[in-house]
């Protein structure tokens, strides 16, 4: 199924030998890579080359080595994407208005993918997050809690690739927009707004309509974004 | 305006010095990197850890290093999130169905925003695309044309996250579903189809009708996924 791409440097074919091992089902996540001296003689190659093929692989967040124990495929792989979108986003000179803007498309039609696809454990989740959130007054608990509810609806559309796209976006929003999400929740009164246009998200989510979900969503992030535009 | 990453490894750290050059401006698109001696001097760090990091930045596609001239950053940074994508896309065991989900979402709101902003030069690039689509029974020449027409509408959409994000993915659709943009043009009379599909767009463009844009890309991008579906 994976068509490789035409690599000529020695790192770059390590990469590809791991990537096909991936392909393959040999290496999935959690699993410790062969040790730097097996690959040595595996692929024939000199340490180096290994070492810088196996570090690219930790610097964009796939493998983890773990002190004494060899590398592993992480677990959690959902943040890979956000250190080149970052570069690449400071490269282009992009503005904090692009992030918004996307943000907004795909979190939208995240939530009309969620309403479709949502399980009731995940209905549950969500709801105790409404609720701590409601119940809380402190700005950076609030912020996590947010943050949370978001990710917790891109989990429900069950779109992996959505999911971590989505993640690197967030990232990128909380490096990029100064304190974005605690500048909305300096004045007191936005709780409530806030805490309401949860409910109706969740409403929608419930109720299985993708329809009222995306407008609730996309209420939420216009009422929202009004407080990023200014940086 | 930055907010460094918590970094620990020696590596990592070179990575946010060059990092943070490139957000006070010292370093753009296309300049020369310092040499690997001045880095090893600059930063008091082993020659290693320099090389580390310069190959993690190669490997995402951020810098280029040109035989005998030294490490650049690229011009052309578009392609830095395919390869972290499609590692992540094999180890999280996602579907092609996924990549088709996004793609839709992203390139029908991408569209919206393109007849709002693009420019009668792009307008006039896209007409000879189209034309020359039309004028084409070379399967391969048209799977490139019609590439290159979904690039210069994302273009036109002037967010560069966007433009990157779709490219990524569009890379992730040519490698992991088999000859999918050719497919559909195996029958001779989808090539009319899929012209009218795209003159609608154009008009929609023209017209500098969001509406209408997004709903001809949505038409046309139905039509399609309906060959991608089965692989």
């Amino acid at each position: 199924m994976f068509k490789p791409i035409k690599s000529t440097k020695v790192y770059e074919q390590v990469i590809e030998q791991i990537k096909s091992m991936i392909v393959d089902g040999n290496l999935k996540k959690g699993d410790k890579l062969p040790s730097e001296r097996e690959l040595v003689e595996h692929l024939q190659v000199s340490r180096t080359s290994i070492r810088e093929a196996l570090r690219a692989l930790q610097i964009i967040g796939l493998i983890e080595c773990r002190q004494g124990e060899g590398n592993y495929i992480r677990n959690n792989v959902e943040n890979s994407l956000f250190e080149p979108l970052s570069i690449m986003f400071m490269l282009q000179e992009s503005t904090p208005a692009e992030i918004i803007e996307i943000r907004k498309i795909l979190e939208v039609e995240t939530a009309a993918l969620a309403a479709q696809r949502i399980s009731n454990e995940k209905l549950d989740d969500i709801e105790i997050l409404i609720k701590a959130f409601k119940g809380s007054n402190n700005e950076m608990d609030n912020v996590k809690i947010d943050k949370k509810f978001h990710y917790e609806i891109a989990q429900a559309s069950r779109n992996f690739l959505i999911v971590n796209i989505l993640n690197a976006i967030s990232s990128l929003m909380d490096s990029f927009i100064k304190e974005a999400r605690k500048r909305i929740l300096v004045d007191e009164n936005n709780r409530e707004v806030l805490s309401k246009q949860h409910e109706d998200i969740y409403e929608a989510l419930r109720a299985r309509n993708a329809k009222k979900a995306a407008e609730a969503m996309k209420k939420h992030l216009d009422f929202a974004n009004e407080y990023y535009k200014d940086f």
